[in-house]
């Protein structure tokens, strides 16, 4: 039986009740709400409401942080940096993205370094909050209390996949890019382990340094690793993003690997660029909109299967379910509805 | 008989004595001349003086502009935005690196995009007058005129490599990351394709979007492609740094694809973080010290073949270089001779 269609509104109000059952102010935990909601509805099925019940949790163990603002560490006006006091990460990240836009408006570029952020979820979800205001965003992130990637040429993890997204506005859609220094992600990892697949490809290494696509090495002792981007071919290009992205989100922010693991978490780098403040945003469009249509044009390899960009699928996807309601990943609402029992939340009815 | 020896300040010397001749004030001799050797130094033989005569070639012709300052189109006092007037791109990078660190120790970021920059070689080499600084240094470039790298799933290029240099400190050497969105770049195709060779792996496409190894297919009408880093794996990844770095260095500057090629040339994003207006440069180094340290100490895949860090080969080779001199990559410095005879400049005397 297929998991049942919900109407957006309904889902998005139903995460929010959860979280304020929780013990989130009503800001904290709408923001959170309509943006893991926004990330199952680009397709982010792993980074979305799959997420909520373990945020639940962190919530009821006191690891995540229900209350207050997070303290400034340092601030020159156009650099921010914040110890996240384990706040709620996709809060403290949305928060960080609206300060970067405005304080970009002014000097043309903004930034924040996030220390101690509970985890943020999916990056991309973020990028439209930017994109829309017709800025250049770019979010970083890692996790220094977990590691699942090893440096290239080794077999011991020291990065987490090290996520890295990045939008603009063009003349149509944006441009929504969310990659990463590794092959895949520890959220598509587990799920596989968990259902018992493998990935299509040896995107991993045992310890000994095999390359596998059995998600079973994480379990080993010492476990196995995800490969760089690049792979064993040219893996030393993902090791270098990832030692970028650690050293902005952990370097900067002065919170990582070196000190004691506190449990789940996130470090952050968010960045905004306004185009009107360098050539002007006019002149930003031109130059994009002629690259993402030469894009388009370039004859696909595979007959049938044209050139995507980066977001066109995800944002018509979200165009879709904002009018035909969205259908979950299988198992994502029945974790869901044992913590609406446990909070006293009514359940949305899904067709 | 292998190339002679040179002394690295000998070499700077005549490099500089060539671009004087070729009618360059002495502080973009001096840049250029030094810069370019610093990439031999570093072992990046196809971006050090192997450029130089193509450099001496363009000031002959006028493609590359000898005199002036560029024209600054915005300054938020923050980020600048430049027209290069096709001025040596090594000069106009090492000023934007300088300028940037200057007003990151302010405002704890900056920014310069700079349009119509003339060629700007080995973007490594950029790194280290920002890191002794104790600075986070990232240098994006590309070049509109030219496309060499098809946008994934495509088979038409819309992008050059697009390399992406990133730099900082550490309690030891810096970390000098200098990697691309592409699997190899268009210096390495022109060397095996001259040369004859082919690369190890299939890192190119046909036009008909056959995987290859041979650099004919840039000989062919219409020409093969540069595979995006992640090949046909998962080069949806270096797709998206593609379109990252040509929107900061095209969008964000208002000069690229869009507008008529202007010939080989460079658009250039470059930006500097101060740690110390951050968590402190104390509380970088910790880190980035820690996650260095746990780099080396990860297990080799290959017994024997440790763990490097981006930049410590690089740093290593410039050192020995500088105590006992360094060899050019054959046919280098025949093709300077030629252009020292015509310029009446001395040739330094190898060993």
């Amino acid at each position: 039986m297929p998991e049942p269609v919900y109407e957006v509104a309904a889902l998005t109000g139903f995460a929010a009740a959860l979280f304020r059952a929780a013990g989130l102010d009503a800001a904290k935990a709408g923001t959170v709400a309509e943006l893991l909601v926004e990330a199952d509805l680009m397709g982010h099925t792993t980074h979305g409401l799959a997420l909520a019940a373990g945020y639940l949790g962190e919530l009821a163990s006191g690891a995540m942080t229900a209350e207050g603002e997070p303290e400034t560490v340092a601030d020159t006006g156009v650099v921010a940096t914040w110890d996240g006091r384990r706040l709620p990460g996709v809060w403290l990240t949305a928060k960080a993205v609206d300060l970067c836009c405005a304080r970009a408006k002014q000097h043309g570029i903004a930034a924040v370094a996030i220390r101690r952020s509970h985890h943020i979820a999916c990056l991309a979800a973020f990028l439209p909050r930017a994109t829309e205001r017709g800025m250049v965003v770019q979010i970083f992130s890692s996790d220094p209390s977990a590691a699942s990637v090893a440096p290239f040429g080794g077999t011991r993890a020291v990065f987490t996949p090290d996520p890295l997204a990045f939008g603009f506005p063009t003349d149509g859609d944006p441009v929504l890019i969310d990659t990463s220094a590794s092959i895949t992600t520890n959220g598509m990892s587990n799920r596989l382990l968990a259902e018992g697949r493998r990935f299509e490809h040896k995107w991993l290494l045992t310890a000994d340094g095999e390359p596998t696509a059995d998600p079973r090495v994480f379990t080993d002792d010492p476990p196995g690793t995800i490969l760089p981007t690049g792979g064993l071919d040219h893996g030393h290009k993902g090791y270098g993003l990832a030692l970028m992205i650690e050293a902005l989100t952990q370097g900067l922010p002065g919170f990582g690997r070196a000190d004691p693991p506190e449990g789940w978490g996130a470090s952050v780098w968010v960045q905004v660029v306004d185009p009107e403040r360098c050539a002007g945003l006019a002149a930003f469009i031109r130059q994009m909109a002629w690259t993402v249509a030469a894009c388009r044009a370039s004859p696909p390899r595979v007959a049938g299967e044209p050139v995507r960009l980066p977001g066109q699928a995800a944002m018509a996807r979200r165009r879709r379910a904002l009018v035909d309601g969205v259908r979950l990943y299988p198992g994502v609402m029945a974790a869901l509805e044992r913590e609406a029992e446990r909070l006293g939340i009514m359940v949305p009815v899904g067709s």
